[in-house]
């Protein structure tokens, strides 16, 4: 796990499968001038090169088949730009093959342009008035479909229940039946009330992923509402409507990983713990979700605990994030999971609360089952 | 090529390959409720299973190994918005394995919705006013590193032989080498004067891809230095970013795939010719940017042609969309593109062009001979 980039550069590991007729070391050389200058060596002058071109530092047979090469680049060909980080990174080369994104040292240039989370892991903890001794809870609102006056009162049952979060699914957007205002209005009233029945703090985070020109005046609804957080899916409406989130309405942000999938080929693509780790939290999640081990994904507990360490591990002045990890927790072994991943954690229980008869109830039982085990 | 969908849903073909313990049908029925309500079918109510739930319409064995299953969503789920569609499509299944979407049937709806290219094949030709038996040319404009100055006198070369159209190498933002608004402001100059000493009527198209907040900014400066088009990366900008330019600007845009390789797995991701070309072509890109066979990247023969096909196809009232191979696409064999694609093509020469001596003389030997050609 690499953090830090001590002289200013990103560099970037890549794992090198060579198809017949390549060499380690040409390849690295052709990532290193693809990704920037995009022209054959001969067409560049010695200015360019030694400005703009990648460096290849090394290229060293790998652990597992094939190769790392590490590539280093000048961090001012990114600047702030979202859009422009992932094209280095990845962009022309994802139309190659065999080239697998498996480590980012980060130099402070860019840590401090992109800024990380705003709030992170502790900034979040006190929005939602938990102690540190234990995960968060988490709620996903659905179906989408219901109205926002169905979807209201889910929120109601989840916060009589004591959760700490609930989000809205990732596919409820602005659809007809619960259209995005008067949804997220209903949902907060609902979430109000209950809190001012139980004396509790849940907190409702919309999801506000569509078309970006929707993105401030969607902000606008939630600050209104009174939430303190959002939910959004990076890679559906763009890599920079992280940063956006953060930096134009003050809100939390949890970063849902719609269609990160397509970047986890075995030996093409980035590695998940770069791309929901490394790249989600730099450019400003205060939490990931993830697909965890054991639910309707197929993620291994190795990858889990690598995204883990890098949402949590030291970024400098950068903030760590919660890894939020879902997608099919039983609630029955959540004693497993919050002994296996620390307090540190935003545990998301999503279709399995749902499965049960009073939500309210089995949303009580679930918080009061992580509060013991905090003890 | 699949084209419409008579009774307004959204079709979509999922090549299925089965893991130990899958069968296609259950494969098939997961995948339409977790890219919909995201809940296991018991907690369910008939209403939404009606409504919201995709409908497995067909599993048969595909011509490849796995099955071909057609899974069919109401349009009313998208709206009007892109990145929910991809959502529909691929975004948490993305996150599963073995799951390839090779075909779209587009219900009117949402044609309607999204529009298409706002110029499209004819539209293009006519801002190029290129005659209709020729494909257009377009030069790129690299490298990054290089001033605004340097930029405009190689944009004044192109021009001055007489290219159709040239496009910014999408990995020029808005670094302080080239800062935008200079960099625009500058080759356009250089353009209009090599257009007024020719008579000729290139056109510049700067890539706006980068934050969302400074589109609508970037492409007033681009109206304003009287370009007719720009660049897009949509995969990096955003997927709506195509629709924005489109329907803010009045501008032709070009489509760039960087980072769209991450999704053209062999068994799990979308297809080229679905990707590239029929959900960017309904998103509004009048051409399409693709790495051509034979050069720098590793298309076949057939992926070009069905992106072709699906750039050029019917899709009722939506235009048809220019495809634009480039990535190495060597001078010497243009006749042969040019016989092989036809005229409703735009040819994107790179680096080549780059690698001889008068950039002029090298352009006007190019446009001479597919002139000669179409002639």
């Amino acid at each position: 796990m690499a953090g830090f980039s001590a002289d200013d550069r990103l560099r970037v590991t890549y794992r090198l499968l060579c198809g017949e007729g390549e060499t380690p070391q040409d390849k690295a050389t052709d990532i290193a001038y693809e990704q920037t200058v995009e022209l054959p060596p001969a067409c560049v002058g010695d200015s360019i090169t030694e400005r703009v071109v990648g460096r290849v530092e090394s290229v060293e047979p790998g652990t597992a088949r094939g190769w790392d090469a590490v590539i280093s680049y000048g961090p001012e060909w990114v600047g702030a730009d979202a859009a422009q980080l992932a094209n280095l990174l990845f962009g022309n080369i994802s139309l190659k093959k065999g080239i697998l994104l498996t480590d980012v040292e980060w130099p402070p240039t860019l840590l401090e342009a992109f800024g990380g989370p705003a709030h992170g892991i502790a900034g979040l903890r006190s929005l939602a008035a938990a102690p540190g001794n234990r995960p968060l809870l988490c709620a996903a609102l659905k179906p989408v479909g219901l109205s926002a006056d169905e979807l209201g009162e889910l929120c109601h049952r989840f916060a009589g229940g004591g959760i700490d979060l609930i989000k809205d699914d990732h596919g409820l957007t602005d659809q007809p039946s619960a259209p995005f205002d008067e949804r997220v209005r209903r949902c907060s009233e609902a979430v109000a009330r209950a809190n001012d029945s139980t004396g509790g703090n849940t907190l409702y985070f919309p999801n506000v992923t569509g078309p970006a020109a929707s993105l401030d005046r969607r902000l606008r609804i939630c600050v209104e509402a009174g939430c303190k957080g959002v939910l959004v899916s990076p890679l559906l409406a763009g890599l920079d409507s992280l940063q956006a989130v953060g930096k134009e309405s003050g809100l939390a942000v949890l970063a849902h990983p719609a269609l990160s999938g397509a970047f986890f080929g075995a030996s093409h693509g980035i590695v998940p713990e770069i791309l929901l780790g490394d790249i989600f939290r730099v450019l400003g999640a205060d939490g990931v979700i993830y697909p965890n081990v054991g639910g309707r994904f197929p993620f291994d507990d190795r990858i889990c605990r690598a995204i883990n360490d890098r949402l949590r591990g030291d970024l400098g002045k950068v903030k760590t994030a919660f890894p939020v990890p879902g997608g099919g927790i039983d609630v029955k072994i959540v004693p497993h999971w919050l002994g296996l991943y620390g307090p540190d954690t935003i545990l998301l229980i999503g279709g399995n609360l749902y499965s049960q008869d009073d939500l309210t109830r089995a949303t009580r039982r679930l918080v009061d089952t992580v509060a013991q085990r905090a003890g």
